[in-house]
């Protein structure tokens, strides 16, 4: 009864572009999982498209020049979107673990390719579920944001993760999960190939860190034999936040290695990147207010202790 | 037309414990500008009391502690509420400059007086103007929050102005604020004692950042002769943004130097400090939604420049 959970009304699927039958509605696709049938058609399960409005330009130079003591450059990128199914009602964690695992295979897929353009240094996968997380359409997708510049969030963990390294030669992330798993008082789920826990000191409320259990530095790495694995991980902790809090409005973000060979060979980065990064997802809930204290800090106030909401995920039942 | 700008409304001034006569309906308070009337009844005009619902408490010692890879301390701290009017229904911005000043004086005075804490690294003073931007009661006031650390975004601001004070030995935000008013397009105000501007490339759309022209690295050391100056400016930048965006929610937050004699004389802040920060203010209207894109990266997508905006703000007509 602590939060709101009023479901919010988004708009329904008659007019949905993203809808089977919709096609002509996107932008011509990308990528698409099909059997046989032609681009830009029904016939498919998982589709990625152009966002129609993209926060950056994938055509074009970066021209990056000094303005006085600012920096610019221009708006270039790729903004994708991965619909996740033809149907407009079905929510991520209800979908098969089959159909999931196909969805984490295409993110691989559109990493992979987007990470062989050099302008890139970084690609963000990003889900906003429900509209007060941020979505303006109902039908299930996940967003791509290619970026010409590391992300700040980013650098300070990989930063953090060199530091480390340097000092332990051992994965920072590595040893946080092994940790977790040792106290086990804030875990929510776990598997051969996957942990999921709430953070120590989490931003948000019933905030879950997802990462697979073995050392894999970036996303676009996963060996095929693994992914079967993590999206029943996926599926498990999506669906016991759903279950605890009726279907939450939430956020995740895909944290990955960046492009690392973007980066000048005497960057700081080269050195050890591809050991001490250790790519994880983070699903963040939107059931608190963010504010003054918030903006003017970088802390957070959560009223929920993580090791009690990981006590409410790990006792709800999944399907 | 680009923002939902419908007025949120906020519970009504019936039982509103800051309200004028109900001086009990609050823990008792800590400073009250009066007219000779005992503390806790009515005839003041500014009134600081503790945060009935803290999120941090004023007693006990910090301990610190280390748990396996992670860092534990006691919710240690202050959470004060400065109700800026006894009336229920006034804008902060449509206030008299010379209760304004008031406030001001009243924010410096805590400030001051928290600092001797030395338990406390830093003081922070926001806003939430408005249910959007997280105020939970409607009568206007501003809240205060001293934390045993240095909050992460201050902490990244200090440390950009002391690599620049040490390349440069001048200040960082001085050389701002002269680039912005040698450029002047996205100056919003500007006054003998003060200037508000739409900082380059703004996370939100009709950000401001407001400051003194003359260098000071604290807020708690304004002279005395410059407050009444601030006030105006302050009034008149906020009587823009009202005017421009029909009241908008916002957040207001003070960035100051940290609480400088609580660090260790060998700390790498400690030399430079007192001369290479320059304490502001900065506004942040609440008119777009953050989501995954923005948890992810610490990159913020505004859909207005903040050229236009300050186009908007500077063309406007302040009472």
């Amino acid at each position: 009864m602590d939060f709101d959970l009023t479901p919010t009304e988004m708009p329904s699927s008659g007019n949905c572009p993203f809808c089977y039958g919709n096609e002509s509605k996107t932008p011509p696709e990308i990528l698409a999982l099909r059997d046989g049938t032609p681009p830009n058609t029904p016939g498919w399960s998982v589709r990625v498209v152009p966002n129609k409005y993209p926060a950056l330009m994938i055509e074009g130079e970066l021209g990056r020049k000094g303005v006085g003591l600012y920096d610019r450059m221009r708006g270039i990128g790729a903004h994708e979107v991965i619909i996740e199914s033809p149907d407009h009602h079905l929510n991520l964690c209800d979908m098969p673990s089959a159909q999931l695992e196909q969805i984490l295979l295409v993110y691989q897929e559109r990493l992979r390719d987007l990470m062989r353009d050099p302008r890139f240094k970084y690609v963000l996968l990003f889900k906003n579920h429900g509209e007060k997380a941020g979505a303006s359409l109902a039908h299930p997708h996940t967003q791509l944001i290619a970026t010409p510049v590391t992300p700040r969030e980013v650098a300070m963990e990989l930063e953090t993760s060199k530091n480390h390294h340097q000092l332990k030669e051992r994965c920072l992330i590595c040893d946080l999960i092994f940790q977790e798993i040792e106290s086990g008082e804030r875990i929510v789920s776990i598997g051969e190939s996957y942990v999921s826990y709430a953070p120590f000191a989490s931003r948000f409320p019933f905030e879950i860190f997802f990462a697979p259990r073995a050392h894999c530095h970036s996303y676009a790495d996963i060996p095929r034999h693994e992914i079967a694995g993590v999206a029943r991980g996926l599926k498990d902790t999506l669906q016991r936040l759903k279950k605890v809090l009726r279907d939450p409005p939430y956020n995740f973000v895909l944290h990955t290695s960046p492009n690392v060979h973007t980066f000048p060979k005497r960057s700081h980065y080269w050195d050890t990147l591809p050991f001490d990064y250790h790519w994880h997802i983070e699903i963040l809930p939107r059931l608190t207010r963010v504010a003054g204290f918030e903006w003017g800090t970088g802390f957070y106030i959560n009223p929920t202790a993580p090791e009690e909401a990981a006590l409410f995920l790990r006792e709800a039942e999944p399907d």
